[in-house]
C-alpha cells in the first residue's frame, strides 16, 4: 500500500498556484518504538501556512521544498508503539498532508468524538477557536456595550470572535467578502451588522454608520486598507488584536499604507500581536468553555469541507479568494 | 502697566512660521475671589503644542485663533485671593504665554525651589520627566540586559528615558539629530551608543550594529522612517511606547510608510499610545523618585534657555529643526 503526500515543490510568488504543490506516492511509514501511526482523516487549511511557504525565519521554521507539507490534522491511530495512544483513538496535532503520518506523540492530543463532531477540533475547539477565545478575551478584553469589529468575520476565527463578543454583551460588526457571508453572520450568528467590503462603495463611511459609538475592540484578521478604515474610528483606550494579516500575505513586496501611529497615540490605544501557542498552558480552560457554549447552542459553526487529499492545494488557494464560509477542511478518509 | 501675550493668529500649514504668532499688549489682569495672579517666569516650549494648533478635536481642544497660547509655565504668585496660594509661592501649571496670568488654582501646583532649580519642574521633574518615567516603566517595562532604543533621545523626554533605562540595567541606544547631541548622550549621560540619523548613511544597518541582540523596548518620540527602521529590529514580546510623532506633526497630509503590522504580529509585540495626564494620580511617586535620582547625580539634565517672551515663537519653530539639546525654555522674568 502506498502513502500519498502533498509536497511543496516551489515557493509561491504572490498568490499560491496549483503548480507550487505536487502529489507524491511513497511507501507506507512504519512506527518505531515510542511512535504512533496515524491515519489522517481531515486536514485544516489555514492562511498562516502561507507565511511558512516563504524562505524566511519566523516564529516557526519555513516549509522545506520537496518535503511533505504539515498542518493541523485530525486522525485515527492505526498502530501505536506509544503508551499514551491506542489503535482507534481520535487525535489532533501537527501532522503531514498525507494519508498516514508517523509521529512521536509530542503535540498530539487525544480528542473525544462526543459530543461535538471531531471536525470541530480543527475549528471552534481547535486552533481557530482557541485563537478567537484568547485573542478576544485576553487582549481585546471586551466590556458590555462596547463595540467590537472583526475583520475576516466569516472565517473560522472571526465567527467565534463575533459570537463570544455577543455573549459578552457587545455590539458586534463583522467585515467579510460576500453577501452570503454577511447574511450568515447577521441572520445565523447574531452579529449586529456586517459589511461586504467587496461591494460596499465607501467602506469607511459605512463602517462609521455601523459603529455610531466608535470602535473599542478591533480583532484584525486581514490588515491593509480595511484595517486602516477601522483604526480611524477607534475610541480612547481601544484595543487592537493583531491575529492575521491575510490581505498582505501574498504581496511580493512590503505594502505601504497611511501612517496611523498618531491616531494610536492620541487615542492611547493598544495594539498587540499574539501567537496562539503562547497560550498552550491554558488551552483546556478554553476548550471547556467553548464546548459548553457549543453544547448550549450559544456558539454555532460552519465548515467548508472538500473531499480528497488531491483537493487540498486548491482549497488552500481558495482561502485567499475568500471562498470559505467558516473553517476550510479537506476530508481524506472516513 | 501692560501685559504682553503671544497669540496664535493663523494656523500653521506645515512647519510653524513666525507670522502664525503675534505679540499683543493688553491690560493687566486682576484676580477675583478664588483666583491667583501669577507672574510668568519660564515657558515650556513643547512639540505637542503643534497638534493643538490644528483645528481638530484631539485629547485636548485646539487653540483658538486670536487668543493667548497656553502651555506649561513656571511662575511666582504676585497676588492671591485663593486660600492655597500666597504671594511669593513658586508654582507650575498650564497658563498663558504672557507676562501675567490669572487662574483659579486648578491644575496649579506649588513647587519647592530647593533642592533642584525651579526650571526642572518644566523638564525632568515636570511633564517631560513624568512622561519618560511612566512611559518607560509602566508601558516599556525594561528588564536588566534588555536593549532599549529611544528616538528624540536628546530632547527633554528622551534624555530621561535613556538615563532611567541605564539605571534599570539596560543597553541604551539613542537616536538624535546632531553629533553634538549624540556625543552628549554617550559622554555625559552614559548611553551605550547614539546614532546621528541626519549624517548616518544607512540608519537601519547602523542601528542593527548598535543593537546586536535586537530591540526589546522602543520609546518613540518621532515616528516616520526612524520608527520603521527600529521596528524591523524588534525582538519577541517587544514593547513600543508611542510618546510622540514629531516627524509627522508638520505634514500637511497623512504620510505613508511600510505596513509593519506583520512584524508586530509575528513578534507578538505590543504598541501602546499614552497621554501623561492619565497618570496624574501617580505624579508624586514619580517626582519623589526622579528628585532622588537628580539629588544623587544619577539623572542629569540639560536646558536650552532663550530670553524674552518675544523669542517664544522662534524657539517653538526651532523644536522642529532639532535645535534644542534637552528641554527648550523661554525665560520671561527673573
Amino acid at each position: 500500500m502506498l502513502n500519498r503526500q502533498i509536497h511543496l515543490v516551489s515557493r509561491p510568488q504572490g498568490l499560491p498556484e496549483e503548480n507550487n504543490f505536487k502529489l507524491f506516492e511513497t511507501h507506507m511509514p512504519k512506527p518505531e518504538e515510542g511512535q504512533v501511526l496515524v491515519q489522517c482523516l481531515y486536514l485544516s487549511v489555514d492562511p498562516a501556512m502561507r507565511g511558512m511557504m516563504r524562505d524566511i525565519k519566523s516564529y516557526v521554521p519555513p516549509y522545506q521544498l520537496n518535503e511533505v507539507l504539515t498542518g493541523e490534522v485530525i486522525g485515527r491511530v492505526s498502530e501505536s508503539k506509544h503508551s499514551n495512544f491506542a489503535p482507534g483513538d481520535f487525535v489532533v496535532g501537527r501532522l503531514g498532508w498525507e494519508d498516514y503520518s508517523v509521529c512521536n506523540g509530542e503535540n498530539l492530543r487525544k480528542i473525544d468524538p462526543n459530543p461535538a463532531p471531531i471536525t470541530t477540533h480543527l475549528g471552534t475547539l481547535g486552533v481557530p477557536g482557541l485563537t478567537a477565545y484568547f485573542g478576544l478575551l485576553d487582549i481585546g478584553k471586551p466590556q458590555p456595550d462596547e463595540t467590537v469589529v472583526v475583520s475576516g468575520a466569516a472565517g473560522a476565527v472571526g465567527m467565534v470572535v463575533g459570537q463570544i463578543a455577543k455573549l459578552k454583551g457587545c455590539r458586534v460588526v463583522g467585515i467579510a467578502g460576500s453577501d452570503k457571508k454577511t447574511q450568515y453572520l447577521i441572520n445565523e450568528l447574531g452579529f449586529d451588522t456586517a459589511i461586504n467590503y467587496k461591494t460596499t462603495e465607501n467602506v469607511k463611511s459605512t463602517l462609521k454608520e455601523a459603529c455610531p459609538n466608535g470602535v473599542d475592540v478591533y480583532f484584525d484578521n486581514v490588515g491593509g486598507d480595511i484595517t486602516d478604515s477601522v483604526i480611524k474610528l477607534i475610541n480612547q483606550e481601544a484595543r487592537i488584536v493583531l491575529c492575521g494579516q491575510i490581505a498582505l500575505y501574498n504581496l511580493e513586496k512590503r505594502d505601504v499604507g497611511p501612517r496611523l501611529f498618531p491616531v494610536i497615540l492620541t487615542k492611547r490605544a493598544m495594539i498587540k500581536g499574539f501567537i496562539i501557542h503562547d497560550y498552550e498552558a491554558r488551552y483546556q480552560e478554553a476548550i471547556t468553555q467553548l464546548s459548553e457554549w457549543i453544547g448550549q447552542g450559544k456558539i454555532l459553526y460552519n465548515e467548508n469541507i472538500v473531499n480528497g487529499l488531491e483537493s487540498a492545494p486548491n482549497a488552500f488557494k481558495g482561502l485567499f479568494k475568500g471562498e470559505n464560509l467558516g473553517k476550510q477542511l479537506v476530508k481524506i478518509a472516513d
